[in-house]
């Protein structure tokens, strides 16, 4: 089964034509979900391969206007697209606040979607931001509701578990974790369930089983009976599981609070972060709640991640490849993780590329 | 001095990478004046050779989406590329709502503007949409005054009148006035006063007055007294007052609302009209409140304007120039337009175009 990440924004602050506000798309069985939505998000959406009447799932990591701005226009283009009422329902989950800023956006734009809307809402802790920074939404959207879906859930940290549990199936699990910045935000961790291993087909033969429903059985988990009377159960023929690929995306941070990130990014294939900022503006990237290349490098060296992608680059630093004199190369910013990583290559995020996650064996 | 216009968003419903969400730039004596902004027109700016910074004020048509979701983000924009607090005081004026979307767009997402910003409302009535469509936001914004700048106005029709005075000087006025959408929705006049006529120099001569501060006072409209003791008056000495020039900008409409519209365009220079489908889809486009190339020319040809230009054309419309099959190109919205004006040329806007509209002599 694919899995696949395309980045439809990477610059910090603002969008520019070289780089659009934040956004980044995941696709998975036919299905995209969508990591923030700056301004311009649908045009990217456009530009790019995807198809975004295929927007289930929408994950907000923080409500600087740069990763939600782009969100009340995405909703109503997809709701005038989608004029045969066959759009699926989206589920929305961002901080506390984000169900207000859309109740607001749409109703006095007067957009009334056509298709279910669902705002699951974070609840963040207060020491996810200086304190003269945090302001308290919970009583801003009373009377508020969203008449397009469900009421959505207001999620509050599992203190023992030290993160949010988003969604979960038979195949995957999101779960959302903290970070420290100018304004409460989160990062998320995609986790997919490990498959059972395959079936050993000699060993199976050697005992008589002949393939059939019984193989089925075995695979899901079920012992069998076997003809002389034995029972056969699962572990005796099965390699060991397969586990599931692991992405996480972190919103804008100068780092993780508590421990779960680390716990939960570990063995990640993509661990995707921020670096606003080059190493060499530390301080000021740390006082804006930012990173830089080797923020990020600790982190993903910390987890053992496969894959470093950074992103959110400040629009100062020019483009891989493009001409220029004087400013700093979006290139010097992999140089500094790389160094960090023991020379493991890092990647940069750039509008429109895709990374293809393959299955493990 | 140089009056120019700049399209910076010419596309219906939605932005797309042919054609941006509604903006339009006019440009006078340095400063730029911006009339609607749809989402990613500050990207458009940015692509444009406008300066976005000399932004002083910005008219909004109406509170659709297409019109105002690139609005947050412009300010937030404006303001972190201003941090030498040297960017001047934005007034903004749009209709009832305006300044509630704003505030909470700008509170939610903990966006500081380092500029004074100031919304006036202008109150709609109620005809101005259908009745099932009509929302009263006089009641919305209690206690969300944008604490940026300086409280704004909220601007009641001038019955008499059946306009809004937004701005006044010395060397222009800009009224509003009423038309009819889906949302209550307003067209905007940009009306320069007349110029003195030119000194008549030789009569002057003739008279026995010297070039001086007698020609100064005569052309400020005050007479002098001559030597022989007699009175000069101005008109005795002045041409006929130059014309000021004439801009009108129409939001969304399936037409305007009261007399207003017709008188206040009159002799218009340029007159910039909706035409979102062609004649062929008229009924669909009365039916939600738009025009067709028809309708735009026929209020052009009653109001006598110099120069129509159409804008905001569905998506669906292939631009000039551009090779497809089977769609209509937007050039055929021109030719209907011009059958209506008998022949006379029609203007259709594209994204960047720029109209330059000359000094009166």
């Amino acid at each position: 089964m694919s899995l696949e990440i395309t980045f439809l924004g990477t610059g910090a602050a603002f969008p520019s034509p070289s780089r659009g506000a934040s956004a980044l798309a995941l696709r998975r069985e036919g299905q995209c979900w969508l990591f923030d939505c700056g301004e311009g998000t649908q045009t990217q959406l456009m530009r790019s391969h995807l198809r975004a009447a295929r927007i289930t799932k929408i994950f907000i990591t923080h409500l600087h206007g740069d990763h939600i701005f782009g969100l009340p226009g995405l909703l109503c283009t997809l709701s005038l697209q989608s004029n045969d009422a066959s759009k699926a329902p989206v589920d929305i989950y961002g901080p506390l606040g984000l169900r207000s800023f859309l109740w607001r956006s749409l109703e006095l734009s007067h957009s009334q979607l056509l298709f279910p809307i669902t705002v699951h809402e974070l609840v963040p802790t207060r020491d996810q931001c200086p304190p003269e920074e945090f302001k308290d939404f919970s009583s801003l959207d009373r009377g508020e509701e969203l008449s397009q879906g469900p009421p959505g859930r207001v999620l509050h940290l599992d203190a023992g578990e030290d993160s949010y549990l988003l969604v979960e199936d038979e195949q995957l699990v999101v779960r959302a974790f903290r970070l420290f910045h100018r304004v409460p935000s989160f990062g998320f961790v995609l986790q997919e369930k490990p498959r059972p291993g395959k079936l050993n087909v000699q060993k199976l033969k050697d005992l008589g089983v002949q393939p059939g429903p019984s193989y089925g059985k075995l695979k899901s988990g079920a012992s069998i009976v076997l003809e002389n009377g034995a029972t056969l159960f699962p572990g005796d023929v099965l390699d060991a599981p397969i586990p599931g690929r692991k992405i996480c995306v972190l919103g804008d941070c100068s780092g993780p609070l508590g421990e779960a990130a680390e716990r939960l990014c570990r063995d990640a294939d993509v661990l995707v972060h921020e670096a606003t900022l080059a190493d060499g503006q530390r301080d000021k990237a740390r006082q804006r709640g930012h990173s830089t290349p080797a923020t990020a490098a600790e982190l993903a060296k910390r987890c053992r991640a496969a894959r470093l992608v950074l992103t959110h680059f400040s629009q100062r630093y020019r483009p891989a490849g493009q001409p220029g004199h004087g400013d700093t190369a979006v290139t010097e910013l992999r140089r500094q993780a790389e160094a960090v990583m023991g020379g493991r290559e890092v990647t940069l995020a750039e509008d429109f590329m895709t990374i293809e996650i393959p299955v493990k064996k």
